[in-house]
């Protein structure tokens, strides 16, 4: 962040004020917290509706109706494991909901362990790695299930790994870590080759240490020419370590958001695992949901050609943010933004001790943004800065409203807290 | 069962082993294990595939397409609460799979504990009452977790109240029962009003005892005068233990066994309890495939005529076992079976120690039946002489050969048996 030009700002203390007030009197009411597509993105995959017709069976003329198998079709085992660039034997197929898997296997490694571990994880204390900024839905399962959390910095080339490395290697009660790989949540970050490399090789004191890669947002790029994540996968094959990750994924921001198919990929061990938990509790995913995404996508150059039409629309979204951030804070010194190549997320960083005030300020004024702390274990920022910025679902006369007043503020807060 | 007629069986031997061979001969490949609808019920249901069209709006204009909603959309929470016999408030609807929120039920209660409990239940060793004989899948999640299982008969009524209460009563670590209250599986026995009332009432060492009732075939009567289940609900509500039960039925036995809706009711406190847990755990269920249900079935007259449909198919199917069973074992004294009023099961108990070589000596001969053993905790069957029939997916020729080869094999093991 560049040095505050604080006499500038004071300034233009009187026209943030002007500027402050014409809001407060449009009386928004805008939201920008969630990473919800847009209808315009939604409707791309409405062929899914009516992809089906009256044909419920899969290729090898298993009915779809009736119960029977415990994790997904061959065609879409075939179709979701180029999706997680893994082998079909590497992948099953859950319900609409990634974070389901996820909770999953953070639940069952708590009360049965996993594969080459000593048992249930919940005999002792564990605790995850988690890269930070990041996703909430992540550390509210931390925390649900009582596994304390421990920050890690997110850089813009994935997490810290000289500290991630001797945390793991120091401390058997590390049992795990949280890694959104590429396009993280918040930040956009994309791990490196080296990151990966490192992840797959480190030490653990834990042997039965397991790395929850949720890429969420592996297809979702916002450039033509996209970063390369290398597959944490293979290399922890390579390694040696072929157990040590569980990788996910789903369609929920590729076909529908509440009606899409999630997936694990992970080691044959790892899904014979997870497979014989849900022989328990499950009578199997919907086989005619998937029949549908078979269908309507065919493959993975039809993944990706749907995925440039999601691009084409939210494009000028994640532009606009960063245009109006850029024109409003640039020289500023008062905040740092991201500008992503892909993904749902802007991620901002206000001076330290400022995000909840310009959070609560907006709100105020009715512009909602995601709670701040949010992005952080525990909903506790220790520097008080992030803001996690939603772009996809407002439209662009929204978004430029909305983020103005972020602009406007973060000058307010800053200027107070600086005028001190 | 009435006494043996040793002479007339000695007698009939050659006969039995003529037939045998003759079947043995046909080189048989039947299948009769399965709880799974046939065909033809799944056809009713087809419309289901076709019913959204292209609209995907809630009634209150939810775009069931993107994210939201935990536990339900108000149409299909109005839809499943008529079915459950609960209110709206007292509904929440999972995925597919109701198996699933029993599960859940169980997991949850053993890491995080229940309202009205002191915490965890895992903190303790736990013991569950299992009616028998029962449902194979609800013992797998005791055994997976480690809960004891505590046998108790099934009379036709209900399970054997009087050794219920006292278990109850006097053992704090019994923590919960297994109920299927309506046409239970196997046996088809419904429990009466007054078994509803003392479940209801009765005095449980825990004060956070659990009773999970699992309505699965609530509907599903065979007969145009099905006998009445009272709520349970209401009972423990009138009795002041409202958060004493969560029941659970679903639609899959009623639209598409892979693709149906799964439905939890129960009071307002445990609802929020399951609510609170699912926040963690998932973005929330399937709302196109709940707006497909709700538009397809309407209402419960919808429900109720649909059923009858699936009547008409399977009755002659539960007909054609109890003619052979009647005619071949009526008078032997060598079996009793059941002849259900609904549900989806046959019981057959033969002599004590016979059922496991009935079940292999058919398999040899190409007839696949359950397991024996399965209906039992920890697929022990005690007497060694349950054998579950599942005679809705055959066609009913397959049904005709596969209970004469069952009858045949059951006198030909009690013969060698008795002749010892």
């Amino acid at each position: 962040m560049s040095s505050v030009n604080l006499t500038a700002l004071k300034a233009s203390a009187e026209d943030l004020e002007r500027r402050y007030a014409k809001f407060s009197d449009a009386r928004l009411s805008l939201d920008m917290t969630r990473g919800k597509p847009c209808p315009e993105q939604l409707d791309l995959a409405n062929g899914l509706l009516t992809v089906l017709g009256s044909d419920y069976r899969a290729a090898d003329g298993t009915d779809c109706r009736n119960y029977g198998g415990l994790d997904g079709l061959p065609e879409s085992k075939a179709l979701f494991a180029a999706f997680m660039e893994a082998s079909p034997k590497e992948v099953l197929l859950g319900d609409n909901s990634s974070l389901a898997l996820m909770h999953d296997t953070v639940a069952r490694a708590l009360s049965h362990g996993v594969p080459g571990g000593d048992g249930p994880w919940s005999r002792s204390p564990v605790k995850f790695l988690c890269p930070v900024p990041g996703y909430d839905r992540h550390f509210a399962i931390c925390e649900h299930f009582g596994v304390e959390m421990v920050n890690v910095d997110l850089y813009e080339d994935g997490p810290d790994m000289d500290r991630i490395e001797h945390l793991a290697a120091s401390d058997p009660a590390v049992k795990g870590m949280w890694v959104v790989p590429k396009y993280a949540n918040p930040s956009g970050a994309t791990c490196s080759a080296r990151v990966v490399e490192r992840l797959a090789a480190m030490r653990t004191a834990a042997k039965d240490f397991r790395i929850l890669w949720d890429n969420a947002y592996a297809h979702h790029h916002l450039t033509s020419s996209p970063p390369a994540l290398a597959s944490l996968l293979d290399a922890c094959k390579a390694a040696g370590n072929a157990d040590r990750v569980l990788t996910y994924g789903s369609t929920s921001k590729v076909s529908f958001a509440g009606a899409g198919i999630a997936v694990m990929a992970a080691s044959e061990a790892n899904v014979a695992w997870m497979r014989r938990h849900r022989s328990r509790s499950t009578i199997g995913p919907d086989k005619l949901n998937e029949l549908r995404h078979v269908r309507f996508f065919r493959d993975m150059d039809g993944v990706r050609a749907h995925m440039e039409k999601h691009a084409a629309i939210i494009r000028p979204k994640f532009d606009r943010v960063s245009s109006i951030l850029r024109r409003e804070l640039g020289d500023t010194g008062l905040g740092t933004f991201t500008e992503p190549l892909g993904g749902y997320f802007v991620s901002l960083d206000t001076m330290d001790g400022c995000a909840k005030a310009v959070v609560q300020m907006a709100a105020d004024i009715g512009v909602k943004l995601t709670e701040a702390g949010a992005t952080f274990p525990y909903g506790r920022d220790p520097r008080d800065r992030n803001i996690r910025i939603a772009p996809t679902l407002p439209n662009l006369a929204d978004i430029e409203t909305a983020m103005q007043v972020v602009a406007v503020c973060v000058k307010r807060v800053s200027l107070k807290k600086l005028a001190g």
